[in-house]
């Protein structure tokens, strides 16, 4: 029940494309993938470094989660996704010792993962996603 | 000169004794170690999670760059730290590409590392630190 990893860091972006580049050029980073999660209302790129991924996240919509986190605090690190198995299992079981869970299912995110995300309210501020590839 | 891996997630908290039990208690992670970094005036608490560490950070000053973070934004997702060889050649690389340094050169930081920031203005809002192990 332990999560065996760092999945992803989730980091909102302003220009996907610039912000590519930054990686790219400047860090050495190589991007693999670009794709639409068109739920969550963003456009991803993703790096892969050691076990963990850096998914880069644009908004589409003035609406969506990432264009509401960059008003309010501008753009930067979003979240960190901990890879774990038995995800219904693990969220049930943080819920049950007071955690307040923004889904209480997990959903489909980027490249297949059933995800979920934990309340930032009760996790000391870190907006915590649970991911678990099928 | 690529980053071999993320050496470490730094977490900017008010109160690391209850964080660390969230994450202990919560999550099921294994604190291993509490290190006070009297340069930066943080107590440091560390998790090891696959390759990278979870490094929680709490201010030991009210003029400490943690504290100011924490006035500014709240508590949350500080930086992001690449495992790098080669340190000063690194700074000097990404120096030479135009992103501003915090740090010309590396200093000591928690564990021995040699540690080293970039600026959150040419990162596109993460603040960025690349550190090597001695």
């Amino acid at each position: 029940m332990i999560p065996t990893h760092i999945e992803h860091i989730g980091i909102a972006v302003k220009d996907l494309e610039a912000t590519k580049k930054y990686y790219e050029e400047v860090l050495g980073l190589t991007c693999y993938a670009i794709e639409e999660v068109a739920d969550q209302h963003v456009k991803t790129a993703f790096f892969q470094l050691g076990q963990t991924k850096i998914e880069l996240l644009e908004s589409t919509s003035p609406e969506g989660p990432v264009a509401r986190f960059i008003e309010k605090r501008g753009e930067g690190i979003h979240h960190i996704a901990f890879a774990v198995e038995g995800i219904q299992e693990k969220l049930d079981t943080v819920a049950g010792k007071g955690i307040q869970l923004i889904d209480n299912q997990p959903r489909k995110g980027a490249e297949g993962f059933n995800i979920a995300f934990l309340h930032p309210k009760s996790t000391f501020g870190v907006l915590t996603e649970f991911c678990e590839k099928e």
